[in-house]
């Protein structure tokens, strides 16, 4: 059995503990049939995020193309929905349900538990002790509860977090415009390698500390010759205390209404979050499978309920 | 004489007062001597702030791409830069002097004003009693300054003004994707037609009502019937409301420093601006030129430097 987790812009696959993560954008019309077709003859548990891209007119359009898909390679394939059950067929309920499945995996081991998985795109914050209530939720719902806070370790538009920035001691507007992603900020400040920089740059650029150097510069309508190498980073170090803020700010909400004894830390942010904070980090426990989680746990929960 | 400005997204050009905005974005390759062709036996005054654009690895190669384009069409144009001078050839000082050339021109004529030019993607807000201390600035310190405001009627990615928004009474998170812009907002509000839509919108679909309202609701991962026609319209207002904030407490904090006795608003945003503030609508004296002020501006003071 093999998890996927389909996303707009990431697909993620799990065999075994073996993890690999594509850069599969779905509004630029990647094939996700191409990329599944070596595993037509393996059963597949399936969940998907990717229906919201928005190449798809509706979320509904959008799961019937990644079932279609996915169906294409691997005919047999399962899709973990909403309501917490498997499904052969595209139903409204294969919405956003990678997170549940992730939940749906840890709520055993850990019922009292916070699960934070910081994502290339989004940071999900989950209350395990809370499955019943999560089911059937929404994004807008979980927008709303705090439990989706849209901010990930590589595509998030800096501009979205940092309105202004200090720079030299000077507060600066920043400009509005897609130029730098964190994944610009968190090469700079030397949390993910180059490789691990998985996704497109803001100017389809080099993925070099030099060239991420010259689109966080750009944040503030300059070249890094006009700030300096420091007012640079400073532009990288502000951009992360205001996404952990708004990481930790979410997870004091959760802890507030639930009494969550632990966290629990998982996705490719997963070690990062875990320095700033007493958690568990997921990745000492099950490896490189925590950097797609929902991927390995909708194989897991697939099995799970198979033994039952 | 013409006037041309040349922006990373839009090049504008002015003929007598006849004004023609051409959506030609640098960073994807779009032909600006294409565009020039027709003007081959025209004289020429020019502005730029694509230099800007992330498919340049700087300024300075911007500056060498226009002004090569340019001349390629127009052999004989002229550039005017921040020292308030015309050049011929590519130099530092013509990175982002559009804004320079509608001082230029205003000054005389209402030398206590403060000019708000509201653009396709951003705000200039400038304070024309202090022309001799404006020389020279780049849009990094014009940003520090207050003088630029990144925010605009079409461009502007509507996650970076509302980090969250209200919904039927529910405080709402947003998702930074770049999933609706400011245009889509105006266009729902009835300040902007379909035809004045004339950006590529996010998803690369219709500019329709209908087409736009979807793009609003996924800002907060929904489709239209999840929030309903009056939680999309939700959507659209609060990001203006949250826009024309912006941009009041700008013109604000410059008229404090600078005891200004009038407001002249130019620029596609000109007419919707003025109906909130006692404003001159620059778009009442010279008509559809205030849309592209900076082209008409810098013809104006090529002119006036010529009969001076």
């Amino acid at each position: 059995m093999i998890g996927i987790d389909v996303g707009g812009a990431n697909t993620k696959l799990v065999d075994g503990r073996e993890t690999t993560i594509h850069y599969c954008p779905l509004w630029e019309g990647a094939s996700l049939t191409g990329l599944l077709q070596k595993y037509h003859d393996r059963r597949a548990a399936v969940v998907m995020s990717g229906e919201l891209a928005d190449c798809f007119s509706g979320k509904m359009e959008g799961i019937e193309f990644i079932v279609h898909a996915v169906k294409e390679a691997i005919p047999d394939a399962l899709f973990y929905g909403t309501d917490a059950c498997f499904h052969q067929t595209a139903v409204p309920q294969l919405a956003a349900a990678n997170w549940l499945a992730a939940a749906d995996y840890l709520r055993l081991e850990y019922p009292d538990a916070i699960l934070v998985d910081m994502g290339s795109t989004t940071t999900d914050i989950i209350p395990l002790s809370r499955f019943d209530a999560l089911k059937g939720l929404s994004d807008l719902q979980r927008l709303q509860q705090g439990y989706l806070v849209y901010t990930g370790l590589l595509r998030t538009n800096l501009a979205a977090a940092l309105p202004q920035v200090v720079i030299g001691g000077i507060e600066t507007a920043t400009s509005s415009e897609y130029f730098a992603t964190s994944a610009d900020a968190h090469l700079v400040l030397g949390h993910i390698s180059p490789d691990e920089y998985t996704c497109e740059a803001p100017d389809r650029g080099e993925k070099t500390r030099e060239a991420a150097l010259r689109r966080l510069a750009r944040v503030v309508c300059a070249e890094p010759g006009e700030i300096g190498s420091s007012g640079t980073l400073e532009i990288a170090y502000q951009f992360w205390r205001a996404q952990e803020r708004q990481i930790i700010c979410g997870i004091g909400r959760v802890m507030d209404e639930c009494d969550a004894d632990t966290i629990i830390t998982a996705g490719i942010g997963s070690s990062l979050l875990a320095k700033e904070m007493d958690a568990i980090n997921l990745r000492d426990r099950i490896g490189e499978a925590s950097d797609a989680l929902p991927a390995f746990a909708v194989k897991e929960v697939a099995l799970r309920d198979e033994s039952a």
